[in-house]
């Protein structure tokens, strides 16, 4: 009678536990409904063995033990010493006991000073499984990463994992404004309650840490690149330092974006040139205050001249000049500089694609010690897909920095089902050929290629304050993928995915399969129905909602989407090849010559690097037309395949979930067709052509989808 | 051991269920812990019979059997007859069978249409408890009342309770903008996602509307009254109508505010003149569309000629003609149009207090019966206190309906925890004299001193997308409170707090009785804080953060602090008296003649009325100096005596709510601080008095006050 109870309460609590689970991100820790498996894991979870007394100890302990609790429902007892046998013995390497030191002291030569070892061990003659790492933060990714192995119902038998993150700096950037407004947020607003801080601490930063942390995320820029100088008078700092101290002892490291122009704006001076004394002693100053109050502070990231931003160059000064200033005055506490090169100036129109090289790759090795370039993955902005930035493989002496953006700026909003890591694993598994075939944008990444000491990957934020932090459920799995190929840009999105599906929603086969196939299938998708064969930049104006091909009246010539496309009676595409701009010159030859070429370029990238005619035969046999036409029906057809997966997880999934999944799904159904009928219906008239058999005929008229407006589109 | 498990499993669901609490508002349904009771309870309650099938009567099952389940542990059986004893009865009049339906005839002549009963009867010798009502919405409010009594732990035996809301209109008004930020919100931003609307409905609008119905509440306006015109297209209405079919099962109609220029911003017309006919067939033809839509549509709200609004005086017309023009269009629909009454002007600065009697009170009788005039509880605006407003004595022959404020403008925001109903209940006893003594605003608002038929409560809401809904878990309360006192204006605003509490928190009396005392303290603490005494609108300007008494600079003399409060070396206070601005005289003679005479005045109003020295003897002997800084010095001891008594309640609370209050208890009592030091250095600078003993001395200066910004601070 209890049991059933028991049972029922938890169906009913989980029923009514609204917006709970959406809530929780891939920390569901849900029981373990295979019983043999669960009562293997309860035999060899006994008890925890915590050494260390840090703060970041006791949250592994926590972590541990509500973990462990939620999936057997068997809480174990924390001990403090090992006894009997099968504990789970977690401590740094300095609070570990000399004889479990020595044991594993070789396996310490295996990890670097964020890695964790996850290995089973034998004290007295007795089997445990120890969680240890250098440092504490360490032991916490530990922790994490052996939770789940228990989330995904992996074997904890013999245990002997020793990893490590192959990048320093894993970090967030949040186009967050002081105002609470999240730049191409879609997910609700800023989780900053700068208002209430310092003396509110929401229970949404310390579950924001919890889940960055788990993946291994280590830094946090909390304001816009857009910046506000602001964020730099104590009135914000003394908030700021709030922030740091619930981050901290997630192994978490917060940065903000420093506004060039900020010593006159808030410090009173009359310039902002970087080579004038009061400047750079006021950013010295400015660091030093900082520093003051947030000890690990992780320095600036900085968006200088571009898109109106204050810079060097305001003042006869270049990217250098300002880097190096400013890396000077947060050096002496171990601050980094994150400088962006995603710059583009009005005043050369001749191709934006190759702007950033134009202006960045001539200052190679020039770079203070603790400044990253931190480079798009592409050379335009985030596009459903764009061959990888030439930066990547063109400044060998520069420490370069990957920004992805994991929010969807380009690609739905948080109403589209895209699944990033497939994106991000594309642009990280190219080979840039810096030195030579295999030398891929991971290595240069990494650091592996170039043997640099300071790395990095950046994500611009998905989250905001909405229940389920990201607007889309599936968003979540684009954070959570993002912060492991930040931990490493070698693992699979595939392998990923699995992982994300177990660990947020079911270890049933029946679910992951299918569902993990819809995920792994969503780029795509949204590349055939937006922008297929490398079409890019033609959604409308401003807040990048919807298509918008047509749009031509920008006052910037390369701010329009007809820039990109060229189509006229001609064909379509971009000539960035050496008849065109030259683009392709600012690649590899190996792989210049490839791009270059109309016949060997990859057709994914074809109209990206040629202008190429309606009636040029594909490799499929049918002319650029048809098979533009037919890629952009199939890019509905997959949605609807996506829709027809989603339908048929019912029983595997809470019915909130299940139920705004299938509305999403809907919308992105609509959506694409909206994207299909109106680019179609636009380039016709240039090609003049019929649709081909296959493609469904569109319902409105060009018109009608040229008079759309959005005029509180969010994110804008 | 299984018992066991289940105790510790609840304990760690809710330890772990992050923020789920707060989301679940006066809903908890927490388990009833005393066993007695419990045991008693499940006798009487053995299953529920459920007629009728609409929506509405879904919803009602669903809420008994998932709050009894959740309360009692066990879960009731849904039946389609009547069969054995102590079955729950629920069904409206019409679906009653016969039986039953006579045995209780006359009992619905004790309940309106939207009224209910909770009755034990006897079927077949078989006692049971029936809920039933004229109306299927009745039923619902019948369901959640008894599901009331289980959380309050009544007695639930030989039933008897029929009850009918004492007004028709109980509603919610959003000063929601279309982007989704809200003007004088404080607790995160809209729920309303525009963006993802008609097609994704958000599970927080079906909680909204389940909490609203919970009390009574059956109307919201979705949007700001600054409106903007937008929301009267298509592309919006479609939205607006899929929120309409979201609330219709729970009782609640949708309106919208009416921007008075729509007819010219999207209508295309050259003018909003009423008295044109392409303006009102303009507006008839836009009622007629929005019905079609959605057919029990509310109305309209409209803010017209006031702080930039447009409305009919822009053409030379007035408050009457441009409310018939709409009434008009709305009639044939059943739709009634709310026209408010705050109107300033600033051609006329010689007290704003008695702008909106002067321009409405003359136009008593002329609105067309659909027509009901929105007054704010007093005449400046949602002040800690205010008289209640000399409008609500002086139209008799007109529908009023009172608007509150229910987010915390004036009353810090969402981290000061003010209890309003109590300031509510201050203003509904308020004795107009309209028809001699006791003649309350009460009376004037349920339409039973006026036999009107058309009466309404509408409170501005405090409700936004942070996870608690309200920003502070106790501004809860007052939404909670909004609701019960439009259901009955004569509720008793302590009784009120009780229920909440047992419904939110705990049944505890440990626990209740202090907390209850503490919630009805707050609302003087407040006053004492910021405007002891009759002071009124001496807040920072634009954000109304803080004090800002100095504040002299602004464009329009009534925005200005120093037109409210006069302080010079004389004296300090607003004389509305005869010998001032006659204000006083807006009151029925029996008031005016309290309030005009300092001696009778109320001590709490008496600088909203009179100019008093600084020597002045209050009633407690004080001067008027020394007794205001010991008023200011109150307030804050006040709120220390609120965290002494929260700092007790640890152990019935849960670990987040505890946390969360304790924390904003903490910043309320640096603010209250922030207050009375800013306020008497300011004041002493015309008073020229030492403070007296018992009143801390500030540490800071006034202009270190006065030098305070706050760029960001939301909802301006």
């Amino acid at each position: 009678m209890i049991s059933l109870r028991l049972i029922l309460l938890v169906f009913i609590i989980s029923s009514s536990a609204i917006a709970q689970k959406d809530y929780k991100l891939w920390l569901q820790f849900d029981r373990i409904t295979d019983t043999r498996l669960a009562s293997e894991y309860r035999s060899r979870l006994q008890g925890i063995v915590s050494f260390g007394n840090s703060e970041t100890s006791k949250i592994a302990t926590k972590e541990l033990e509500t973990g462990i609790f939620n999936m057997l429902e068997n809480k174990p007892d924390v001990l403090s010493e090992i006894k009997g046998e099968n504990k789970i013995i977690i401590g740094s390497r300095a609070v570990l006991n000399s004889e479990i030191q020595k044991s594993i002291s070789s396996d310490f030569d295996k990890i670097n000073e964020e890695g964790f070892i996850i290995k089973t061990i034998l004290f007295k003659n007795k089997k445990h499984i120890l969680i240890t790492g250098k440092k504490e933060v360490g032991v916490l990714y530990g922790v994490y990463n052996f939770l789940r192995l228990l989330q995904t119902n992996k074997s904890i038998q013999d245990l002997n994992i020793a990893d490590s993150p192959k990048t320093n700096i894993r970090i967030l950037n949040h186009w967050d404004n002081l105002d609470r407004t999240v730049e191409r947020g879609y997910a609700g607003f800023s989780l900053w309650n700068w208002q209430k801080l310092p003396d509110f601490i929401d229970q949404r930063y310390i579950d924001y840490a919890r889940a960055n942390a788990s993946v291994g995320i280590n830094g946090t820029v909390l304001t816009n690149v857009n910046a506000n100088a602001l964020i730099l008078t104590p009135q914000y700092l003394e908030k700021v330092e709030a922030l740091a101290n619930v981050f901290r002892p997630y192994g978490i490291k917060v940065y903000l974006t420093a506004r060039f122009s900020a010593p006159i704006e808030i410090g009173g001076l009359k310039t902002a040139d970087p080579k004038d004394a009061d400047v750079s002693n006021w950013w010295k100053n400015k660091a030093a205050e900082i520093y003051k109050r947030i000890p690990d502070f992780g320095g600036f990231l900085v968006k200088a001249n571009s898109e109106g931003q204050p810079g060097p160059q305001n003042y006869g000064r270049d990217h250098v000049d300002g880097a190096n200033m400013l890396a000077d005055a947060v050096v002496p506490f171990g601050g980094v500089i994150m400088w962006r090169a995603f710059v583009y100036s009005e005043h050369d129109a001749n191709d934006r694609a190759k702007q950033a090289y134009a202006e960045f790759q001539p200052y190679d090795g020039k770079f203070r010690d603790n400044v990253i370039v931190q480079v798009k993955n592409g050379a335009i902005d985030f596009q459903p897909r764009e061959p990888f930035h030439p930066l990547f493989g063109a400044m060998p002496r520069t420490p370069l920095m990957m920004e992805f953006q994991i929010t969807q700026e380009y690609l739905g909003f948080s109403t589209h089902l895209v699944y990033l890591p497939k994106l991000y694993q594309e642009i990280l598994e190219s080979d840039t050929y810096q030195k030579g075939k295999g030398t891929t944008v991971a290595k240069v990444i990494d650091g592996s290629l170039t043997k640099t000491k300071l790395t990095g990957i950046a994500g611009v934020s998905n989250i905001g304050n909405d229940l389920n932090w990201t607007g889309h459920p599936f968003a979540q799995a684009n954070w959570y993928g993002f912060g492991r190929l930040a931990w490493n840009p070698n693992l699979d999105s595939e392998t990923i995915a699995d992982e994300w599906l177990r660990c947020t929603f079911s270890n049933q086969e029946n679910f992951i399969k299918p569902v993990k196939e819809m995920m792994i299938q969503s780029r795509e998708a949204v590349v055939n129905y937006m922008t297929p064969y490398g079409l890019h930049h033609i959604m409308d104006t401003g807040h990048h909602y919807g298509p918008g091909p047509w749009v031509s009246n920008l006052s910037r010539p390369e701010w329009n989407p007809v820039y990109y496309h060229k189509a006229d009676k001609n064909g379509i595409g971009f000539d960035r090849s050496k008849k065109g701009t030259n683009a392709t010159a600012q690649y590899a030859p190996e792989i210049e010559k490839i791009f270059d070429n109309l016949e060997t370029c990859p057709e994914k990238d074809l109209l990206w690097f040629h202008h190429v005619s309606w009636d040029y035969k594909l490799k499929n046999g049918q002319t650029l037309w048809n098979g533009m036409a037919l890629k952009y029906q199939e890019g509905v057809n997959q949605v609807k395949d996506m829709q027809n997966i989603w339908n048929k997880t019912e029983k595997y999934v809470d019915a909130d979930r299940f139920r705004e999944v299938q509305m999403l799904l809907e919308i992105q159904y609509k959506e694409a067709k909206w994207w299909r009928d109106a680019c179609l219906l636009y380039f016709q008239q240039f090609s003049g052509k019929e649709l081909p058999k296959g493609v469904e005929k569109p319902i409105e008229t060009l018109e009608y989808f040229q008079s759309l407006k959005f005029p509180f589109a969010p994110g804008n």
